[in-house]
C-alpha cells in the first residue's frame, strides 16, 4: 500500500463540469495518476489485463480509465500479492487511473451457490469451488491493497423487476455503503456510491437521496442493463439526472454499444465501461460506429477488400483488410482478438471523445443526429 | 502479382559482405522491400501473422525480414487470395522483406500420407484431408502469388543418417532447383538455392558445388537440426563455409537458440529463422541471452518481482515482472503470449545485431567469450 500523503485533507480528487449542452455533461476528474476526461469508456482489465492488449497498445487508443475486477483479482493471483508488487498500476503497467469494482455483481453471478445476508456475501470460487466470503469491509479491504484510483461500495444488484427484491437489494446496499464508507483508509482512493433502484423510479429516488447523503467524489448507476428495455433504461437515466448532484461524476456500470454511450451521454453520463466491445473482439464480432454489427468469420468478407469501417482511424482499419482479418480468424489467428479490439474499443473511445468535443462547443445534438441509427 | 520493373536486368537484389572476422561475416542483402542487415534472424509468420504479434510491434523489435509458409497460406487462405489482395506485404501489412519457404518442408512433416516421386509430392491437407500436390514448378507459383522478396527452391528434406535416402534426396533436390530456376519468372524476387547432404561430408561438398553452378541471389543450408548433434552440424556448417561463395548470404534454415545463432554466425551463416521463439513463448518459457530457460508458469516466479532478464531491453522486460507474467499464465489470459514472444523474439534480434557490431569492430571472440554457456 501507497503511504498516505502527508495532507489528508486535500482530496487529490476533484471533479471540474466544463460545459452542459442539454443534459450532456463534459468535465475533468482529477486522481492520483493523471486527469478523466468525461464523458469516457472505460475497456475492462478483467484479470489485470485489458484481454489481447499490451498497456503501450491502450496508450496508443488514448484509454484513460482501465476497469479491474475485484472478485477476480482477490481470487488470483490475491490482492495481498498485487499489493506486494506495489498495487495495480505497477503490477499491470499502466500508470493511468484504475478503477476496481467491489465484486459484489460477480459474487451473485460467478460465484456459484451463494448465501446472502445482512452481513454479507458467501459464495463459491468459480476456479475451484473453494468457499470465500466478502463484506462491505473486505471489499473495501481488498480494494485497498489493489490500489487503484477508484474503488466502489460494495452492493447488492438485484433483478430489475420484482419490486420486493429491488427494495430489500436497496436496503442493504445503503447498509453496506454506511460500513464502506466507515471502513476506507486510504486518502488516496476514491470511494464511489452505487444507487440502486431497478426500474422503480420512487425506489430510484430514495436511493440516489440516501447515497448522495455521503458526500463521496462520484455516484454509479448500477443495476441497469441487467434485463430492462432500453426505454426503461433511459427513464431511469433521466431520472438519476435530475436525482445526482451536478458536480459530481456519474458512472453507468457495465455499459456498452455506441448507441448505450450516445443514450447514457444524452442523459447526463459521464463515465462507462463494458467487457463487451473486447468479448465480442473474441467473437469475431466488430461494431461501427454508426451502430452496424459485422462478424468478420462470415464468407462474404474472404475476398473483402475493405477495412472494417472506412472511415474509422484506428490501428487496425488503417493497416488490415477484412479479408485478413477473415483469414485470421479462419486460421484461429490470436493475432484477430487484438486487432478487432483495438477495432472495437477506438470506437467507443473515439466517440466518447468526439461527443465531448461537441458537448464543448455547444452541438452534441448535431453529433447525435449524425448517427444513421435511432437513438 | 506485382508487374515486373522496366529493367529486368538489373537486379533489385545485391549482397555487400562488409567485414569478416574468423569464419564470422557482417553484410546487407538489398531487396525491394528495403535492406536486410545480416546477420539477422528472421522471425517465422507462418500463416502471415507473426502468433500474438502486430507489424507495429515487429516493427518495434526492429525485425527486418519475416517468414511466411508456402504450404500454409496454399491451404488457407490460398496464394490466389493473397495475389488479389496485392500480395503478402499488403496482405499481412508488413512493408519490409519477406521470405517464403517452399513448403517442401511441410509436405513431408504436416502433409499426412504422401507419396512422393521424381515429379513432386502428393500429400493430404493438415486441415481437411484434401489430396494435393506440389511440384517444383507449382511451388514456384504459389511463390509469386504470395510475392515475398526471398523464394525458396523446392527441396527434400532428408533425416539426416541414412547415406542412401540422403543421396536420393541430394539428386531431387538438384533436379528440383533446375526446373524451380525454369519455372522462375518475377524479376523483383530472389530464389534461393538449398544445399542438402544430411551429415554426409562428400555428399554436401557435392550438392554445394551443383547448386552454387546456378548463379542464384543466395543459398540456403537445409537439411540440418533435424536430428544430427551439435558438433556434426557444426562440421557441416564449416564445410559449407569453404563451399559456398563469400559473396551470397547463407541461410541456416530452423535454427534456432541463442548459442545457435552464436554457433551459426561463428562459421559463416548470416541469416537464421526458427518458430521457437514463438512457440516457446506460447508455452510459457522463455530464454535470457546467456542460455538459460525459465519456465514462467513454475510457483517459484509467483512473487518474483524481476523482470525476465534484468539486462534485456525489450519492452516486456521494460515493463513487467516475472510475477505478472505468471498470473497472466495461470489465469490464461493471452497477453502472456504475446509478452513472451517480445522477450524471446527481441533477444534473438538484438543479439544478431550485436554479433554484427562485433564482427564489424572485429570483436566478435570476445563478445563470444562474454557468453557464459559454452558455445
Amino acid at each position: 500500500m501507497t503511504s498516505p500523503p502527508s495532507s489528508p485533507k486535500h482530496s487529490p480528487f476533484s471533479f471540474q463540469l466544463l460545459a452542459r449542452d442539454g443534459r450532456a455533461r463534459a468535465g475533468v476528474f482529477h486522481t492520483p495518476h493523471g486527469p478523466i476526461e468525461t464523458p469516457v469508456f472505460a475497456p475492462v482489465g478483467t484479470q489485470a489485463t485489458v484481454k489481447a492488449l499490451t498497456p503501450a497498445q491502450l496508450h496508443e487508443l488514448d484509454a484513460s480509465l482501465v476497469l479491474a475486477n475485484t472478485y477476480h483479482l482477490y481470487l488470483r493471483p490475491g490482492d495481498d500479492l498485487v499489493a506486494e508488487m506495489g498495487g495495480l498500476h505497477a503490477f499491470m503497467g499502466w500508470p493511468r487511473p484504475i478503477l476496481t469494482d467491489s465484486g459484489g455483481f460477480q459474487v451473485f453471478s460467478l460465484g456459484g451457490t451463494n448465501k446472502i445476508d445482512d452481513e454479507g456475501v458467501t459464495f463459491k470460487s468459480h476456479i475451484d469451488g473453494a468457499i470465500h466470503r466478502f463484506t462491505p469491509e473486505k471489499a473495501i479491504q481488498i480494494q485497498e491493497n489493489l490500489g487503484a484510483d477508484i474503488i466502489m461500495a460494495f452492493d447488492q444488484c438485484p433483478e430489475p423487476y420484482d419490486r420486493g427484491e429491488v427494495e430489500a437489494a436497496v436496503a442493504r446496499t445503503h447498509a453496506w455503503l454506511e460500513r464502506c464508507v466507515a471502513a476506507k483508509t486510504r486518502p488516496d482512493q476514491a470511494l464511489f456510491g452505487i444507487t440502486q433502484g431497478g426500474i422503480h423510479p420512487d425506489l430510484r429516488e430514495r436511493s440516489a437521496e440516501f447515497v448522495t447523503s455521503f458526500d463521496l467524489p462520484g455516484y454509479a448507476i448500477g443495476g441497469l442493463a441487467v434485463g430492462e428495455t432500453k426505454p426503461e433504461m433511459h427513464a431511469m437515466l433521466e431520472l438519476m439526472d435530475a436525482c445526482l448532484p451536478q458536480d459530481k461524476p456519474r458512472y453507468l456500470m457495465g455499459v456498452g454499444t455506441p448507441a448505450d454511450l450516445i443514450n447514457g451521454v444524452r442523459r447526463g453520463v459521464d463515465v462507462f465501461d463494458c467487457v463487451l466491445p473486447t468479448r465480442m473482439a473474441r467473437n469475431h464480432a466488430v461494431f461501427t460506429r454508426h451502430g452496424s454489427r459485422l462478424n468478420l468469420k462470415n464468407a462474404p468478407f474472404a475476398r473483402d477488400p475493405r477495412p472494417i469501417d472506412e472511415n474509422c482511424t484506428c490501428y487496425t482499419c488503417q493497416h488490415f483488410t477484412r479479408a485478413y482479418l477473415r483469414h485470421l480468424i479462419v486460421a484461429k489467428e490470436m493475432l484477430s482478438a487484438t486487432l478487432l479490439s483495438i477495432h472495437n474499443l477506438h470506437t467507443l473511445i473515439q466517440l466518447a471523445k468526439d461527443m465531448r468535443q461537441a458537448i464543448l462547443k455547444g452541438r452534441f445534438e448535431s453529433l447525435v443526429r449524425a448517427f444513421e441509427f435511432r437513438v
